[in-house]
């Protein structure tokens, strides 16, 4: 082992990386815990509070905020709500017209990251159809990466694929301590939905 | 070892606990993660969206929701919001000062649940002057265990007390997978505050 004569040239405290700036960023909410959907639309209204123009995408139709939150977020917050299958004849037990769904939504969603209007976009639910193959991750990934440089993004959603939490800038994984449903309990209006 | 002769009395399969209704919950965000907060503010949006009359008591002064964010609540949403240090000049330096805000915005929580008016109370970041000794964590619970059955509570903060999570019947724990303050950016208006 060598020792070093010249001990005070040894840094005895993390430096931190130099301080820097971005137009916008990528935020991932993931795992089994609550608060991944909730906390995005916290965020909406965070976003409102600084009369930002704010975008929401719902994937999944049968997702956590229905149409009490969309009637708010678009009435009371000027809101641009996007709830798949609008438009559609929604046929649950036909999987090609979830997948054609599923499609139509993020070709609105590209639309709506390239635009560059919306200072805000959450993507909500979005890990799913990615996850089922219906709409491709690579995309998704390329139309975030290269978004107008004013639009931050968040995703939420269950098992966000690993090219997604690799281009995020901040991933938090909610993650369950304990669950009232575990002891019998219904989901509640005004808390779970 | 004792072999049953009676294979199809042992279950195989976990029985899940019976179905049952609660008249409200407590539901507790910890951990080191974002979404603490402003998952409690999704919520806060997902009950006016009910109808339902919502309560917020801000614990730290700094809090991550500030004048904006208090604006949109109060004007746009009906939100009763009580902002700690209301009514008194605040004197950081002063940290007998800071624990007498503390126990006044915690005097005005304990009435606040009491009256039951409200159908959802967010308690943010009231983890922290229980840690730092500033209110009694056995009266915080306490109160909340005795509140009028209507009422739903959120809890926010680090290091919640297992007092606290004992009593609470949800607990998600906001995990930080990354952040981009690690890599030297600074905090973003609209994103973060």
């Amino acid at each position: 082992m060598t020792v070093r004569a010249d001990d005070d040239a040894v840094p005895t405290e993390h430096t931190p990386p130099p301080r820097r700036r971005v137009e916008s960023v990528v935020l991932v909410h993931t795992g089994d815990g609550k608060g991944k959907s909730t906390s995005a639309f916290g965020m909406v209204v965070r976003a409102v509070a600084r009369d930002w123009r704010v975008g929401v995408v719902q994937f999944l139709k049968s997702g956590k905020w229905q149409v009490g939150e969309e009637r708010v977020c678009r009435d009371r917050l000027g809101v641009d709500w996007f709830a798949i299958g609008e438009g559609f004849t929604w046929e649950s037990e036909d999987l090609s017209q979830d997948e054609a769904v599923a499609r139509a939504a993020w070709e609105h969603t590209r639309a709506m990251l390239a635009g560059g209007e919306h200072r805000l976009v959450v993507l909500d639910e979005i890990t799913y159809p990615m996850t089922w193959g219906w709409i491709s991750t690579a995309d998704v990934v390329a139309a975030i990466a290269e978004r107008p440089p004013t639009v931050n993004v968040v995703c939420t959603g269950r098992g966000a694929p690993d090219e997604l939490v690799t281009l995020a800038d901040t991933v938090t994984e909610m993650r369950k301590v304990k669950h009232i449903y575990d002891t019998g309990v219904l989901a509640k209006k005004g808390i779970d939905y």
